[in-house]
């Protein structure tokens, strides 16, 4: 086989760990612990179903490759909890190691390509990945406000911690922060945030 | 909140239910069974990877957004396995009505457009979907390879079962037919496929 197809194949094939790095987030129906493969395919599809909220014009395409790349990382380095100041302090050199290692074993200009996208995702600075980080936040916000914010009481998280984290999602949709803030507000009454 | 949004979400929270549709196909490592979506978000990311090897050239957002929907009926019409002849008798119709059921969650544009985009992936007759189709049949065999054929040992999958199956990555791909048909060839050898 030729050598670059079989780069791509076994990148294809490493990524498939990625199913097994399981989240904080919980399934919908007070089901099991999400893994960060599922996480990812949701926010692509949510991400195109919504993307008529985004401030700005986006390359949905590029928004979608965004989301279902940006936690490949996690294979090697682990999810961090959003919530977890510790873990957080390291998170920077995990996912940078990780990051060379798995988008290594792609063809250079693939490396090169996938590496790129995965920095803009963490850099927030364009339209979208602006755009992908709504999604990175409304997703579990979601689900976890369908289990009645049972995430959120086992963490003890409290409702300045979720808006310093939803802060993100206003520069990428106005629309998609009322909804956030709608749901913040609602599991504030409801006491299922303190 | 409007209407249009409040259905969007309905929608977007419904389809978490993918992620407890199990396939026949085990995670690589000779892991547990892979989820519906988790197999969409491999498919999607293998797509945008090995475009360059599509007999045609295609929208590949159009790809990956079809890879990450096909299989969402399954939530109400269950995973029906490749080579389960008499579940593949019943499977048009019970994906029919899990696709008026659920697709109507959507505003009356997207679910139009959504299942337009299903039924062209069901009819494999455009590059776009002839493509998607290549993802939906390497993607399991190269986990099945990884784990030795286990899959098929364990249904007592023929090799003409998994031809016929594979003509259709033939239409999709030339390139990656030949990495299938290597694949096969490589577990027949080894006993692993009758």
């Amino acid at each position: 086989m030729d050598k670059r197809l079989e780069k791509q194949l076994s990148f294809a094939l490493e990524i498939d760990k990625e199913k097994n790095i399981f989240r904080q987030t919980h399934l919908s129906g007070h089901g099991r612990r999400e893994n960060d493969a599922e996480h990812a395919w949701h926010m692509a599809i949510m991400a195109y179903l919504l993307r008529e909220y985004s401030n700005e014009p986006v390359d949905i395409a590029k928004v979608m490759l965004m989301c279902l790349i940006h936690d490949i990382v996690e294979i090697d380095a682990g999810d961090t909890y959003a919530y977890d100041d510790n873990m957080k302090q390291t998170q920077k050199a995990r996912e940078d190691a990780a990051k060379e290692r798995i988008f290594s074993l792609l063809p250079d200009d693939q490396r090169t390509e996938f590496i790129s996208l995965f920095d803009e995702f963490e850099e927030s600075k364009t339209a979208e990945s602006r755009f992908a980080h709504v999604m990175d936040n409304l997703q579990p916000i979601m689900l976890n406000n369908s289990n009645g914010g049972s995430d959120w009481a086992e963490h003890k998280v409290t409702a300045e911690k979720v808006y310093q984290r939803q802060n993100k999602t206003k520069l990428g949709s106005e629309t998609l922060f009322e909804v956030v803030d709608g749901i913040i507000k609602d599991n504030i009454k409801k006491g299922n945030l303190q």
